[in-house]
């Protein structure tokens, strides 16, 4: 038995989307899902890929995300808007966003959108990309439920809330920003546990809010730490006031967790905004211009250990060219997951044995 | 001899102002000038507050940086622009695009202006604060010279550039973050070595982009380290295209340090976004519901050294309030410089000695 499969993105893509649509998302939303998770996969963001799919399903099963995602504009003017998720599918309501966002970019030149009673909406970077295409700067963030405390605190009170920001290039890989406001996300927590590690001082703290180096006092009641202190926590705050504060959505308490509470919606709130490049000169003289930026960023001796220097987002692109022509890899424990979720959806043993197909022995080192 | 003075904002503004005139600054401009000044020493960022007029004095001697501030519009539209400021005075650049701004705010909801050719303009939160009673939020950024390597770098290629938004509150102290994009600043590593102490591993690297403990690593041609690695540096790129290529303006080395080069200017840019809150919402329940984010963010319990939780932009509020009945304490190497400036530049005699009429015995804690 291998540990590893690599599957192509298309038929993967597919399976998920079926999978979705047999319970009880129509089809375009399946395949907006889909897309986005698969994206995540190819970029070698498998936290935020068809790993989520269990988490979805789950809770379109309880009704705490709505199968039929009904976005409503709450209001608007020319440049901006303030939409109601109906606590639907993240993705569907983020698409819906992006898509008016658009609209009303091309229009006034800057754009924005604040989202309440939404839900996960997979990686942010993901629906910053999507305005590259149209010369147009990407800002997305989102907040989530509280996981750290503010400095000196001992309770958590905001989340990791991350920010994304994507800006067109030339001939170069765009520049893609996505990060959590804290210092490392709870995956890597739980991993050093599972490891018998201790972790880094700094990464989180303990129950009482005092740093530790024991990955145990994190998840028995510990929280993940701002990045650099203050800055990541104000950078966090200014999230949840973007996204749940203008938009009327819910803070703190109110967030439930995507893990943990099946009972109640996670009601998370976005916040989107577009600038247009063409508003402050050419666009093309504007990426040739980004592309020297690169360039010059490219171009600094390296540190002992280093091989390469690398601008935000370009690992992730390396990734997903890499990616789209040998395929996605996956643990054997997430594809198993989707077997079985293919079966019980009816999906045909052709497609599903695209799972499969190709075991994958090497141990990755990107995932 | 006293070590410090307390000093009242109005008359330090007003010798400020003088001295500026006397060097050939407009009255007006000299007054934009002096107050921003006051305004980082009232809330207690004194890097930001009157000890910057020995460089500005010298800038505008050498000529590096313009005495008649000229902001060019070079392209507009009803909600961005971009200004070339000339190498003017950076308080005045920014006070003419903060004007700007306002205006293009209030007809198209969102605005955004994106500066070159400009310096030194003080504490970015000064300008976005100054959105905060027409019920906007403001953002601001500038970049600086390159002063931190990209992680796995070994030169400095991208300025710790600062990020400050302000968010409007109702009855609280409004939300202020104003970070720069490294670990600590260049001040706190030259404290450590006058004061003889180690660093702490992570605030900066040595010239082989190391990371180091001595202070006298990072003087000696090492390198300021982004905060949070990766998410830091990325930030710091964000600001840069932001400001510096969407307005065409200088990048890398082409920006010139403002305390170590007399002979170029100093050539950095800012942008300037500004967003109406009833755009999205009426802005007293936004107010008030930023109200209760800030009691619920205070309303947390404290780690064992911890007083109290502050929001970010609070503990400078306080300040500011404390300083505006008590006064500004100032070191006396900073008084001594003020008086000689004033003298050479003619000032009454009267007004001089307000700034030596409160001599200050007491170690200062928060300067």
């Amino acid at each position: 038995m291998s540990s590893f499969y690599r599957i192509n993105p298309q038929p993967l893509s597919e399976i998920c989307s079926l999978i979705l649509q047999n319970n009880g998302v129509p089809v375009e939303d399946a395949k907006t899902v889909s897309d986005s998770l698969v994206d995540a996969d190819l970029r070698g963001v498998s936290s935020h890929g068809v790993i989520r799919m269990s988490i979805y399903l789950n809770r379109l099963e309880k009704g705490v995300m709505a199968k039929q995602t009904e976005v409503v504009t709450m209001n608007e003017t020319e440049s901006t808007a303030v939409l109601d998720g109906g606590y639907g599918i993240g993705q569907v309501v983020s698409q819906r966003a992006i898509d008016l966002l658009l609209e009303k970019a091309k229009n006034a030149n800057l754009a924005a959108i604040s989202v309440r009673r939404s839900n996960h909406f997979g990686a942010a970077a993901y629906w910053a990309s999507q305005l590259l295409e149209h010369n147009m700067i990407g800002f997305v963030v989102s907040n989530v439920e509280p996981l750290m405390p503010p400095p000196g605190g001992a309770a958590a009170k905001v989340g990791n809330n991350p920010i994304a920001m994507a800006i067109p290039a030339g001939d170069e890989k765009p520049i893609v920003v996505d990060m959590a406001t804290s210092v490392v996300p709870l995956g890597k927590i739980l991993a050093a546990k599972s490891k018998g590690q201790e972790i880094p001082l700094g990464w989180a703290v303990d129950r009482s809010g005092e740093p530790t180096t024991n990955p145990d006092d994190v998840v028995q009641g510990g929280f993940l730490f701002p990045v650099g202190g203050p800055k990541g926590y104000g950078l966090a705050v200014l999230v949840d006031i973007l996204s749940a504060v203008l938009s009327n959505g819910a803070i703190g308490p109110d967030i439930h967790s995507m893990y943990q509470d099946f009972e109640n919606p996670n009601d998370i709130s976005h916040f989107f905004m577009a600038l247009r490049v063409d508003a402050f000169m050419d666009p093309t003289l504007f990426k040739a211009s980004v592309d020297r930026y690169i360039q010059y960023m490219k171009d600094t001796p390296l540190t002992a250990g280093a091989k390469e220097i690398y601008l935000p987002g370009e690992i992730e692109a390396n990734n997903k060219e890499k990616n789209l022509i040998e395929g996605i890899v996956l643990p054997k424990s997430v594809v198993e997951e989707l077997e079985n979720f293919a079966r019980a959806a009816g999906i045909q043993a052709s497609l599903i044995e695209e799972l499969t197909n190709n075991p994958y022995e090497e141990t990755v080192s990107n995932i």
